[in-house]
């Protein structure tokens, strides 16, 4: 995580050099937590995310923006699969490139189980191993085999690239192995993606995952949800509806309504849905997008458990695999996987 | 309700003269969210809670405060328990004054079960039938018989009285009813009191109840938790800890620490505790409150289940008998307690 984190600053020195990169900041500030360890509390006092404001102008600036957090990302991934002891293979599955993490050593129970997992970025980021970290502390930490979707992004691939990819996997993974026997989860963008391929598998008739895990989950792709409010300049990762996750929902939707069902879960028939365990934090911009799914599952009879944690923004439970935060929400996520899996 | 804010605003314009009750607001403003119902679009867009910032400075003022406040809330009573076909009986166990709420109409499956009720109020306010409101929704939602327990309070009586009456009816109760036919619930100082119960109970040996719904509980007393800060201002009904419920938690904690566990519960150890259902809500002063004490009980291995009301202050769940948001909250709680009572 040293070595992410001194990748992240050295890139941080020279985006901020780059006129396009720099956003104002507009952050509310407020006493870092003593309610939560240690290494949270170093990402709760943390500064914004520096990007959180880009507005890349042309193909060439939305590259150099995918490409430089990617280069981050990739450089911390290393260490990471050592400290989680995870193999990790890249391969394709219907012709969809996608990543297998698996534990070095795996566990018995979970041979016949799978979980898919779709990353986080807005439709946008982390392309090719830049979006397996997640997937890698869930094989770490939980013992199970994920597959991780590189699925096609905006600005190149709108809607419905992504989802058709993830589709794509889907349907080839049901002729080896029961749906019973398949997870799904994914935080952020890959929350969204978990709950629109839940949607669009009853829609074209294919039995539905065993259980979904959509962490902070972007369920309402339009500014619609209270904590787009409440929480803008509290959440230090996204900060903003108004940065560059604006431009990313616009420019994935591209003719396409935000409030589409397959775009924004959150306005979907979710009845039948399979147990589903969603997570967010009290400083999350997604916070709203995270209870209002809640919510709306429970209303329609679904099995839906809710974790918040403590002074939490976006996605911060992956953010570093020491934190005792990062280790109970994949620990949580394993036991929920192990009991409504097959 | 329209009765019951008919005198309130009566109230209101009495208190606003009152030199005493002329706190500031310092309210921070957000657009009320349009993904909530309309009648808690209502209380969303509602003017803080007028006597937030309220600070009795003698017994005088403490009863005029407490007592102002009684009166509006029982001017409502007759038309709410109407609404919800509900008797409201007087009496006492073990000496302690009690309220025995029962549908008008008993449920078979519940005649052996019952629900303990504790109301909320800083340990100051909700004396008498002031007190039932939330044990008549339960009742009427629910169909469960609720004995709610018109407890002690400050500043005349400190800590432990509140909880001794708590724990007088419990042991009285469990004479003629097992703990597995016993529920406890409550919002706000009733949630907590709901967890300080359990965490006496078990010190004392006796069986603990067979399940607890501690709605929005005040598990800290202190001013720790990210949310007393984050959400100040936000929050339109109890808006900061440092109007009249910093007070409030002097007076009852007396001698003692605030954060000793059987004032402020997620300082316990709650080790073997039964399942538990909790609620608060995304502008919540109490969320940190709610969150923590759900992190605590699932790292202890508890069964524990959390609700967050999209764009909700403190306790505004049980503000509008007529809201969604109200009847959905009392019909999880009744489907938790059918689930876990014998």
């Amino acid at each position: 995580m040293r070595v992410l984190k001194t990748s992240l600053l050295a890139v941080l020195l020279v985006l901020l050099a780059t006129p396009v990169y720099a956003g104002e900041t507009e952050q509310r500030r407020f006493p870092v937590p003593q309610t939560v360890s240690p290494e949270l509390r170093e990402l709760i006092g943390g500064r914004p995310f520096p990007f959180w404001n880009v507005h890349p102008q042309n193909a060439a600036e939305w590259n150099t923006f995918v490409e430089t957090i990617a280069d981050a990302v990739k450089t911390g991934l290393p260490q990471l699969q050592e400290q989680m002891q995870v193999t990790v293979t890249p391969g394709t599955v219907a012709g969809v490139p996608v990543f297998t993490v698996a534990p070095r050593i795996p566990q018995p129970e979970n041979t016949q189980r799978i979980l898919l997992h779709f990353h986080g970025g807005g439709y946008v980021l982390n392309p090719g191993e830049a979006g397996t970290p997640e997937a890698v502390l869930m094989a770490g930490f939980g013992g199970f085999t994920v597959l991780s979707v590189d699925y096609r992004m905006a600005p190149d691939f709108p809607y419905p690239a992504a989802l058709d990819d993830a589709m794509a996997v889907y349907r080839e993974l049901l002729k080896t192995v029961p749906a019973e026997n398949i997870g799904v989860f994914g935080s952020s963008t890959g929350g969204g993606m978990t709950l629109a391929l839940a949607l669009r598998a009853k829609k074209e008739g294919l039995p539905l995952p065993a259980a979904l895990a959509p962490g902070t989950p972007w369920t309402d792709l339009s500014k619609t949800g209270d904590s787009y409010y409440t929480n803008e300049g509290v959440d230090n990762m996204l900060v903003s509806y108004d940065g560059w996750l604006a431009d990313a929902a616009k420019f994935y939707a591209g003719e396409h309504d935000l409030k589409d069902p397959l775009l924004s879960p959150v306005y979907g028939d979710v009845t039948g849905f399979p147990p589903t365990l969603l997570t967010s934090g009290t400083r999350d911009l997604f916070l709203s997008n995270t209870v209002r799914m809640h919510l709306k599952l429970r209303q329609a009879g679904v099995f839906a458990d809710l974790i918040v944690f403590e002074g939490m923004s976006h996605t911060q439970y992956h953010m570093n695999p020491n934190a005792p935060e990062t280790r109970f929400h994949f620990t949580e996520l394993a036991k929920f996987f192990h009991k409504h899996l097959e």
